[in-house]
């Protein structure tokens, strides 16, 4: 392979929203401005289309001050895609790569990006085409191989901990059974994270459905029947990729249509899951105050509830991707790893251990009732969630004596 | 009636809570304690539910520094009901007072809770039985009579704003059709505070459904159309309680099952009409990517979403409340009253104006077309939102000529 060209280097954004995506694109333009070689950013807009549509914006005209800006506001400021290149479009993709000159490619996303990442590198290699690729990580499911955990995902969790903060204390003054309905396919890390916005002995939820365990309904009333019994209350958090045991996914077989995207996956949105358990809730239990939300698009990119620490990680997985691009010699996926209590530092990994795997909660997060996480899940996600968490606050509730009872 | 004992004060709250309802609680307690005639401040436990079962609990125990971290909680910090006391129920209530000598009621809640006030202050008139009574506002309906607003909407407002603005942002990087189903069952005022997330001119919502105007599907369908057209893109913010030209909620015609509270309304939760619109523009429009979103209980006691404006307020309101009835001689309800851009003051209203009442948008906020609001909302509603409100920003986006094409 012949020397890479770095005077343009070309970045964009794929998958899902999330709340930090942008302190890594800004990340990588302002690290990659910093390089004498590197003369314009250019960003593909909406992801990988962009590219194959010759869809090119000029970062290198941005201030500085707006893209820090730009930094802190949610969601993908290039759009984003969910198109999944195959051989052909990938030929594309170097054939307008090859026309603009562009040395260097940094794809901010999920497993599915990565994988495109992966696609693109070998077929350059195979290609003769001199290009470096770098895949920058993001996802709110927190679930890539190799990462401690992934960029986007803090910020949701702390907004899911602060949305059952709020759920508990609601459903404390009027009870009842809640129920609410977390993203999340194959890992239940977001829907873990329901246990952060736990302080009270009695503080819901109290009850942790993830996509890890097998869900049956039968357990599933018993659990919500024996916690009324025990508070005379009942939060429920329930990922929305829970599962029977044949792996079948709860709300596709509740599901009167479903919709599959380009990833092959099902869409799973909609009150679908949420109504379904709180119909079961009532007429099996007899319960008559049941009710249900869904979180739905709000909990990855509403404007407001981020997490700090999540906003310097993301940032950080930007710059190093531009560093080892221009220092080092090969491609890879930025990984974070945890050095301390709290601490991380970062590495490239090979494509290949990343792209297209999807890592799930360790056993040792989930606890043995399969419907609480543990305090080894409580140490790893707690500083994540960032400084300033907002806190809740009982009354001490002295009781006066009654005097006619 | 021979003169009220102030010795003991008893402080309940009613219907759903909100983010600022315990300022409102601490705020009558502090205020109380400053009295030298007051003795002891109760609490019932549940609203007026806790005083038929004599649940009491003494607030004077409470120390102020936990009063002031209640404050800060969403919720109601005393618990709540949906009670709605009639004559039998209201005699209940006298033999309790009259038994523990608590002189003075004051009741925290909205519209239902107002009546509550009013029949338990006719009741202890009729009965001479000297009594004190006076409501304290709150709801995020924000559909109190007189009130400029009442307290917690604009947290509530402020929330949907938000969320607002990182669905707009979401639905820019991959677009499609957006809908979110916002609380409001007569007034559309937090439907519309969506508008307040907007900011560059093709920001959504394109279209905000309230239920002061007539809610036709076609003409639904038209708009969704002719928004795709113009953006490509399109997000809909739709009241729970939109309504045909007959007054029947489209929620309620596509519901299966119906269910209805103690107060005789119907419970509009659940993901019905979102999942319904949803289909509707699938099946009748033909776009692949539509989602929705029903924004429920987490819109009304996030932790960590709420206006310093609103904070303010509702603690004011709880302590005018304790100076109306200690230094005045008549029962009522605390009104909110607009004196600047921004500044506010406090009456006190007699009950009749506000108990069972529902206060709607004006015509003069909503825009001729019917599916946005106009800048007198805008002028009313932006202040209330309070200080620090998050800003979004976007890549100026200078194209990268083609090449290839």
């Amino acid at each position: 392979m012949s020397s890479i060209d770095f005077s343009k280097v070309l970045v964009a954004q794929g998958g899902g929203p999330t709340a930090v995506i942008n302190q890594s694109l800004v990340g990588a333009v302002l690290e990659s401005r910093k390089f004498r070689e590197v003369e314009r950013v250019y960003g593909a807009f909406h992801g990988v289309r962009g590219i194959v549509n010759e869809d090119f914006v000029d970062l290198t005209q941005e201030t500085t001050h707006n893209l820090e800006m730009v930094a802190n506001t949610p969601s993908s400021a290039l759009g984003s895609t969910r198109d999944k290149p195959d051989l052909k479009y990938c030929q594309e993709i170097f054939k307008v790569l090859r026309a603009h000159g562009v040395g260097c490619f940094f794809y901010i996303g999920g497993n599915d990006s990565s994988d495109t990442v992966r696609i693109v590198s070998e077929e350059a290699r195979k290609d003769g085409y001199p290009l470096r690729a770098i895949h920058i990580p993001k996802t709110i499911d927190n679930d890539l191989m190799v990462n401690d955990h992934t960029p986007g995902f803090p910020s949701a969790a702390r907004w899911v901990a602060q949305a059952f903060a709020g759920a508990n204390l609601d459903n404390w003054a009027l009870p009842g059974v809640y129920i609410a309905v977390v993203m999340g396919r194959h890992a239940g890390f977001l829907t873990a994270a329901s246990a952060l916005g736990k302080k009270f002995p009695d503080d819901g939820p109290h009850l942790i459905y993830v996509p890890e365990r097998a869900f049956f309904v039968d357990k599933f009333l018993a659990d919500v029947k024996a916690t009324m019994d025990r508070y005379g209350r009942c939060v429920v958090a329930v990922s929305e990729g829970v599962s029977d045991e044949n792996h079948v996914p709860i709300a596709e077989k509740l599901a009167e249509q479903v919709e599959r995207d380009a990833h092959g996956n099902v869409h799973l949105g909609g009150g679908g899951l949420a109504d379904e358990l709180t119909q079961l809730v009532k007429t099996k239990l007899g319960y008559k105050r049941v009710r249900a939300d869904t979180f739905g698009y709000v909990q990855r990119s509403f404007v407001g509830c981020v997490s700090d620490v999540d906003q310097r990680e993301a940032r950080e997985v930007g710059e190093k991707a531009v560093q080892y691009a221009l220092w080092g010699d090969r491609d890879g996926s930025v990984t974070i790893h945890r050095t301390g209590f709290y601490s991380v530092d970062y590495h490239l990994t090979p494509l290949e251990q990343i792209a297209a795997k999807t890592k799930v909660m360790p056993d040792e997060f989930i606890s043995p009732s399969g419907t609480d996480v543990t305090d080894a899940f409580r140490m790893y996600l707690r500083p994540l969630l960032g400084s300033g968490m907002p806190d809740a606050f009982r009354l001490r509730l002295n009781r006066v004596p009654k005097i006619l009872t």
